[in-house]
């Protein structure tokens, strides 16, 4: 049993602080409930902003924010550190690596992980880029290369060492190898002048005929444009076939020397065991309207997690930050309602806009009118909106001075390997994530 | 062979890029010499400041440079990243982990290690903090426990995973438990409202009659005052006898329950094989007055690794930073002394005075004249002293936005557990500094 005090008050417990979890948490905190949040971290992770850390942009600090500080005591509220890993609906309890707990409600928020569609050598060699240990282990793999590269004189070592695919044209994709294309033009020639860097690709697979198929065509042929300019090289209609930590071979026939390959292609839902099949569709938890898990009452699913169809979303809504932050506000205001014998009102999402960064003074915004904007203003648009969702006022201020530096300076100040990164960790590391 | 470009300079190998080294490597570059330092990281250390990152007041970037961007590019300096196995003085070679390389001049600047005395409980248990996976190690350590005691309903439990003894009463052991009385005052009880602060006990234990040997009585003095402030209890004239990971065996015969031993009771130096033996005393190198090893007209030892032994300090210089950095200094000046067939000087140290803080608005500082500071004003030199010691104007800009940050809000950002410390990666991480 995990120790939780003894109330009278129902209890809900979430699994996940995510922007789903946090948001929640947030508003439950003056009903007569008791909450239990679990994450198996200590910590928010600022997904949006992962890349930086990979890239030398920023250290984890800037994005991660201790859950404990942010979800302020509350005589109400128990944060528990430990993995959630089974879930029981007939007897109402959950089981997670530091005991049993028994709810009332429960709420899973546990967004999504890695997808490498069953490809194994993808997932034994491939970098995945969703947790702040995984884009650690990136840093140093990149800065490791590049001084592995000064003593070879082998020249196709050489290359390999230097060469980067990226996988995968979403914003992920995009944003990284922007900030790869950055630190190649203007960072990296200043560290290593021993090295040709005309000789190093940062190369882009996209499987469909577009990047960023979530925007619009506009901000496709933008995000092009510019990442040629951050001498980013995009093979469109492109997949990788296999990879073995040196090579990878495309489904258009070339191979590619390379010894980091960086995969976005794919997440997909990490939900604990234990419940329903009828529930799960595309590793995603089937909810109403009002968040509830289909076939229950008292379990809801929010954020990357949930699969909520609507006339408006039939294929269910996008895993995106602002779908989580709205559907953990939204949660809230029905749990309330149901505490109350109100009837519960049905979520709607309120779509913003979307966007991505290339890099330097280039990004693209699609607003949810059909209009876009590209290069200098969008650039400024997305560090605006991003800074201003990053939580914390201390965060929000690390972030913004680093990349004012950054900008002024053409440097990247955490090109630090502190953990030299040995590919056993790799395999090790996605044993835990799935 | 470690490959570097052929050279009709003389070639200078300095290993270790820690104080004496960087600043060796800076002064040497005008010369007609071809540089190559070798360092296990590509980083340099702020060591005074490490004990801030293993308390949560700071993350890595703001006390580790990246020495490629530190030493800027030159034609003839040359950066490889390595540890350093062994030297032999007879074919002037080094060995490396990288490959074999030889040199006109050796420079050895690497430093010292922690020394646990032939303890093996403590080599197995107690907590190092010399280099920042350590300091990371120790953070995630400290507060996995505190997550740990709020799930435990064992009252001894409890109490042993937020108790933390700290052994050395000097600079570090001082600066350590102070940091961790101010966590205990003011921050932990905001993070861990569960928990009974009253229970936690954070211990300094000191071998000798008085805190901060190297000081004067009167900083010694003070130290004391200062850390009864912070909660933290002294045990001076004390010892540790062992250490099972879970209790402390004291050489007064008290038993101590705790999970957290930091260890900050010695050093030693951290030569690579293959000197002679005459030239090494008590771990550390030999050297005249112009660095010179003894036995030797081309190997040289800078920084703490050396022994230097003068009218003035009998027992060698401390082994301090300013005494590291002078040091470096002055052997770039005989080095250019000696390719112009010029006369040597002999080292003299120029000793500034010494310091230690406690916490917030308490400090201590000795002055070489034999006045003393003590509160808030040597609290206000020991901060401008560290910042403007810092090394890049980024990295001091960020410690002081820190600090700002941390005395205006009661608050330590960093409060995060990245990687989850496992035991077993102490064992290995001692392995690999031995």
């Amino acid at each position: 049993m995990v120790p939780i005090p003894e109330s009278s008050l129902p209890r809900v417990i979430i699994i996940g602080g995510g922007f789903a979890g946090v948001k929640l948490v947030k508003k439950l905190k003056k009903l007569p409930l008791q909450i239990v949040l679990f994450d198996r971290n200590n910590y928010h992770t600022f997904q949006p902003l992962l890349y930086q850390v990979a890239t030398a942009g920023l250290e984890p600090d800037s994005i991660a924010d201790p859950l404990r500080k942010q979800l302020e005591p509350a005589h109400n509220f128990f944060f528990r550190m430990g993995e959630v890993q089974s879930i029981d609906p007939d007897k109402n309890t959950i089981n997670t690596e530091i005991g049993e707990l028994g709810y009332d409600y429960l709420v899973i928020a546990t967004g999504s992980r890695t997808n490498f569609f069953g490809n194994v050598s993808l997932m034994q060699h491939a970098f995945p880029l969703k947790q702040i240990p995984q884009a650690l282990d990136l840093r140093s793999h990149i800065l490791q290369n590049f001084e592995a590269a000064t003593i070879t004189e082998d020249l196709m070592e050489k290359k390999s060492r230097m060469n980067i695919v990226v996988v995968g044209g979403g914003p992920t994709g995009v944003e990284v190898a922007g900030a790869l294309g950055e630190l190649k033009r203007s960072i990296l020639p200043k560290d290593y002048p021993e090295l040709d860097f005309g000789k190093m690709s940062i190369i882009l697979l996209e499987a469909s005929p577009r990047l960023l198929g979530g925007m619009s065509e506009k901000s496709s042929e933008r995000a092009l444009r510019y990442l040629k300019k951050f001498h980013v090289d995009v093979y469109l209609n492109t997949l990788v076939e296999t990879y073995d930590g040196k090579s990878a071979k495309l489904s258009n026939g070339e191979h590619i020397n390379t010894h980091t390959l960086i995969w976005g292609a794919g997440v997909k839902g990490n939900y604990p065991e234990g419940l329903p099949e009828e529930a799960i569709e595309r590793s995603r938890i089937l909810v109403d309207e009002y968040s509830r898990m289909r076939g229950s009452n008292n379990i809801f699913a929010i954020g990357d997690i949930s699969a909520m169809k609507t006339d408006e979303y039939p294929n269910a809504h996008p895993m995106l930050a602002p779908v989580a932050i709205q559907q953990g506000d939204h949660l809230a205001i029905n749990l309330k309602n149901a505490l109350q014998n109100r009837p519960l009102k049905s979520f709607k999402y309120f779509d913003k806009g979307s966007m991505a960064t290339v890099g330097r003074n280039k990004a693209v915004v699609d607003f949810p009118g059909k209009g876009t904007l590209g290069g200098f203003p969008a650039w400024i648009v997305w560090m605006f909106i991003h800074l201003i969702s990053i939580i914390g006022f201390r965060n929000r201020l690390i972030v913004f001075l680093n990349w004012v530096w950054n900008y002024f300076t053409y440097d990247k100040g955490t090109r630090l390997i502190i953990r030299k990164f040995v590919p056993s960790k790799l395999k090790k590391q996605e044993a835990e994530v799935f």
